[in-house]
């Protein structure tokens, strides 16, 4: 490894697309002050915000969290139990201890005391976990914040995880989501402000990040994500990277920049309040509420079985 | 193999993103059909055309030769020798003996009797064999179909070249190249029509047309092209549509009919005739004179030295 770019120590990891070693301390600073930039280049929030991090207890969560936090912003998190037994417990742990370390509020809810857990649900649905739990995670970080006044939520998506998006989409042209991949979906018709503070970092910067700096992450995927698609076009990401380093913050950072201001946006899509819930919805019931009646009535079916 | 769709013979291909099985007689006619339908669609030529194909005695290229005669145009065949060693000797007799085979012209240009050999050209300039080559079989090309009389250059690109090309100009947002993009590049500013039939085609559908329809064609691929970065597109793209059939053509056609008239267009390239040769260039002399006097001159600094 090079010697650190700013200083004589011995670097501790090379960055092949920005040409740069850096030792610990650099790196942490290298890091922390890309964040910040990223958060005023979008005009994220201030530091007068109230925000809230949503945190899974892996790397990209637990990392934004701290490097916020290190910043100075007033930043608490929110931890959504799937019930997807020994993991979601153990990623709720670890997710406690950070808060405890750094002395912010973690706050908790569980999917199971609020609908049913990811098990459950996917037994019901013909639908693919990822995609039942997506819906929930959007819905309960909603929700949440709002009930409890914060006027941010934060999510930990890096720049692998934007390009995996980004190449999904490319491949089949969808515009309306093509159209809605920014580092910040504005607040609005119900919605709570929503960011992504290391969307230009990629996820080996940082779980360089999460590491160096001592976090006590959850390593395992989701037992559930094996397979799941983004993951592949991930793969295939990474080996274009590997040939021509910067590919993929130059893929993400022109179609932002360049590409997408170019793309018609369809009309608006008609939102409004749930009629049972509230919450912002393009139909007249929303999908939670939905997935909450066919709960309920496979339920009742199942008791008059019995 | 399951039964040609079409009949009760035994199939031969299997067309997974058009879940398609298909005997040789209706594989040729299907693919004769596509090919077809292409040319219609996008208004390439029609039977009055003069039309003129670049032959590099691949599968390809004889193959959109082969179907264009069999359909009844007015096809004969241009083969530019690269001057690469065997590759190019084996490539030319083959496009020889099938342009008998069909009773059709065969032009033949060579590159050292006009300018150099690739080799030569290649030890000359600091740039890739690829890019050189692509600059002067687009020059000859377009110069020979002037001077011939024809009015449509056909090329043999098929439905992976094309992937594989967008995909790069995607990865790296080339607005420009991204809008040139297009299976019909118009007449007009010394430019004679270009057009690819075989845009909608797959490589394998291709290949399996010019096997089947007994084309002795060139196997081997140029021995300049290896590892070249669109052939690493190619392979991400094949294993993409492995797992999710119809990825390759709805790549491409969307792009074509949905997001390729969003891209804001850049100005005329302000076009005009090369000083020395007359053909189009964006400068005062085109690219084609500028190496041919480069290479003049270093060829005057070795009889100095000597």
């Amino acid at each position: 490894m090079r010697k650190c770019a700013k200083c004589s120590e011995k670097g501790v990891i090379y960055l092949p697309q920005h040409r740069l070693a850096l030792c610990k301390t650099h790196y942490l600073e290298w890091f922390e002050n890309r964040v910040e930039k990223t958060v005023k280049t979008f005009s994220m929030f201030s530091k007068k915000d109230d925000i809230l991090v949503a945190v899974s207890g892996g790397k990209d969560s637990l990392g934004v969290w701290h490097a916020l936090w290190a910043l100075g912003y007033k930043v608490d998190g929110l931890y959504i139990n799937l019930g997807i037994g020994e993991y979601s417990e153990l990623s709720e742990k670890k997710a406690k201890a950070f808060a405890d370390k750094i002395g912010r509020k973690l706050h908790v809810v569980s999917l199971k005391e609020n609908i049913a857990d990811i098990p459950t649900l996917k037994e019901l649905q013909d639908r693919p976990a990822c995609s039942i739990c997506g819906t929930l995670k959007r819905y309960y970080m909603n929700l949440t914040a709002k009930k409890l006044g914060y006027s941010v939520i934060v999510t930990g998506h890096n720049l692998d995880d934007e390009c995996a998006v980004l190449m999904g989409n490319v491949l089949s042209w969808n515009i309306e989501y093509l159209v809605r991949q920014y580092p910040v979906l504005e607040e609005g018709n119900g919605f709570v402000r929503k960011v992504k503070p290391l969307c230009l970092v990629s996820e080996k910067e940082s779980a360089m990040y999460a590491f160096l700096s001592g976090i006590d992450f959850v390593e395992d995927e989701c037992p559930y994500s094996v397979g799941a698609s983004s993951i592949n076009y991930k793969l295939l990401m990474s080996k274009i990277e590997e040939e021509s380093p910067g590919t993929k913050l130059r893929f993400y950072l022109e179609f932002i920049r360049k590409v997408r201001p170019m793309l018609a946006i369809k009309k608006d899509l008609h939102l409004r309040p749930c009629q049972v819930c509230g919450e912002p919805t393009t139909s007249d019931v929303c999908s939670v509420c939905r997935l909450r009646m066919r709960l309920e009535n496979s339920k009742a079916e199942m008791r008059r079985d019995f």
